[in-house]
């Protein structure tokens, strides 16, 4: 979705990815190149095709993305330094706590020992996550007890040496999220959103979240802060949970559009993507005000393991201010990520409501 | 601006083109084709890869467009029966008149004789155009006197035995447009918008148009009739001349996504690139209210001779709810379209007014 920003601005998308083909991306430009992440070689001749590299995913190591800056000499922003700050859950949440931002409980674990005392200390279940990787649930286990825990860490990697984090749940009334674009022309900040979560992936996004008006500037503050401690260049979301004592903990970012911004490609008057796109080029920012009072976002997922078709668009599409995205991925399967669709409206629950009715009979 | 749309909704593009490289959409797909509009032979293969073909000009004859079709099974919308009603203004003219609707004066005019009668009987001066392949001015001539309008005609071919036709000036208080988008599932009109020429060429767009409210209806009527005179389905935009005399006229059609209907894209709730993609898969057709009161485009036109780049933008992306589009264009030179920048706002004058202060020191 940031190339079809790119087009809108006339600029030309080379593209890399890590599967040769049929990501939907490659059916947008004639500059597709393939290869291993790992490779930093092989990119080189992408990269030296490009004025400015940036990226959609985090799964490329910041040493290799140095490393390809430095051989091609085309800027990657975010910056690698910025990578190296939040690709590691554990610098990731050392970065965020010493910048003053509240975190989730956590604690690096290494042996049975820490296992044991992190589930005494913060209470049974708790979480274990390897520190790279993780995406939807996918490298997160819940673990309750220690046979669960030791299980989970073999798991994970963490007897291959891989760093392993235990985290506490936390009880919370909210999941929010905030996205920031920010360079060196200054910053902007969107609307705080609630992200709707089943399953450990997130199905819909109500914006402005429901809750104070103080609790949504002060998420706003804490993402601005979390942006400006990796000195970012680009766009960012944040994760919180509001938590029953009201306080917001920072639970995850994301250096790049992230889905609970997906929204704001209608319901603001500038999307993540055109804001991404503009911060990474150097350009001023655009406005983030919403365009009506309330917007809200469901996350279609494939019903069906298929060739990818979408069916019963109807009653969406003919909905007033309802806008369907489909990603183009060519094959569907249950809980995959297909498509998505936002409603915008003037009350946040009827409009949250109505845009569930709306799609609830949509196949993938 | 099409294909865009199509990849929002998870489809991929082909693309035919006359121009072997640099067309914009050739950097937007991996699928391009390149030959004369002529050979049928040539865009079989092309056709063949596809489910549905459109158009986004209209240089291609209806006869070839259904040869196509036939040869290659492949559905062309809007259908070469359509096209074929609009592609000569002669035929175009007759067809509208006999759905009842006005249009300006004209005749085929095939000797000296008819060129001085038509003067005569009209006024001087008036209008020669080449009943096919006209565009932004090009294909058409004023003429002053008889000797004026000999020399048009040799010029616009007639003396090669292409159809001339000639038109009386009209004296008019607005040019207007109205888009209309129609398929099986039935129609949707735009609001009537004023468009601002100077020199032949569209250099902004107001909507609502600045006229009575039973104007605009009117001028909605008029296009729908005009769309259902030709069964289109598509996206269809009609200009019309609002006379002195309050009298509304049509004055040229487009089978196409139309200059005129590029402020949709922000400014309306469906834009006319998605009603376009809508109504040719047969999809039910989206809402075309505009989202504020008021919106202004302007065409940013080049104003130099060289490698297009584009400078000076920073007041227009930094106006709240001004939003900027590049077409992507690797060459650019005086008057050649380039950009848009749509401004949405509350009040269409001064809004108008804004979206060319913030334009006008852009440098192309």
């Amino acid at each position: 979705m940031s190339a079809l920003q790119a087009f809108r601005y006339g600029i030309q998308v080379a593209v890399f990815s890590d599967r040769p083909e049929n990501e939907p991306v490659q059916f947008m430009t004639p500059h597709s190149y393939a290869d291993s992440f790992d490779d930093v070689d092989s990119m080189v001749e992408f990269a030296k095709k490009c004025d400015v590299i940036t990226l959609e995913n985090e799964f490329i190591d910041s040493t290799v993305l140095q490393e390809l800056q430095d051989k091609s000499g085309t800027p990657i922003f975010p910056s690698p330094k910025s990578f190296s700050l939040i690709e590691n859950k554990l610098i990731e949440k050392q970065t965020f706590e010493n910048a003053g931002i509240p975190v989730t409980p956590y604690a690096l674990v290494e042996s049975d020992e820490d296992l044991k005392n992190f589930g005494n200390l913060h209470g049974w279940p708790y979480l274990l996550k390897s520190s790279k990787g993780g995406y939807d649930g996918y490298g997160n286990k819940t673990v309750r007890n220690l046979e669960d825990a030791q299980k989970a860490y073999e798991e994970l990697g963490g007897a291959d040496g891989r760093d392993i984090l235990a985290e506490s749940f936390v009880d919370f009334t909210h999941e929010l999220a905030v996205q920031v674009a920010r360079n060196e022309t200054g910053h902007v900040i969107y609307p705080c959103c609630e992200t709707v979560q089943e399953n450990h992936i997130c199905v819909a996004v109500k914006s402005p979240a429901p809750i104070a008006p103080d609790l949504q500037n002060k998420a706003q503050e804490l993402a601005l802060k979390a942006t400006q401690a990796i000195n970012g260049k680009g766009i960012f979301a944040y994760e919180f949970f509001l938590t029953t004592d009201g306080e917001l903990l920072l639970n995850e970012s994301a250096p790049r559009p992230h889905n609970s911004g997906h929204y704001t490609i209608e319901g603001c008057v500038t999307s993540q993507f055109e804001n991404h796109t503009r911060a990474v080029l150097g350009l001023p920012l655009g406005d983030t005000s919403l365009i009506k009072p309330a917007a809200a976002m469901i996350n279609l997922l494939g019903t069906h393991k298929r060739d990818a078709v979408m069916e019963n668009t109807k009653t969406a599409i003919t909905e007033k201010n309802g806008h369907l995205h489909s990603y183009g991925k060519l094959q569907s399967k249950p809980g995959r990520k297909m498509a998505h669709y936002t409603l915008l409206g003037d009350d946040l629950e009827k409009t949250y409501q109505k845009s569930r009715d709306v799609t609830k009979g949509i196949e993938i």
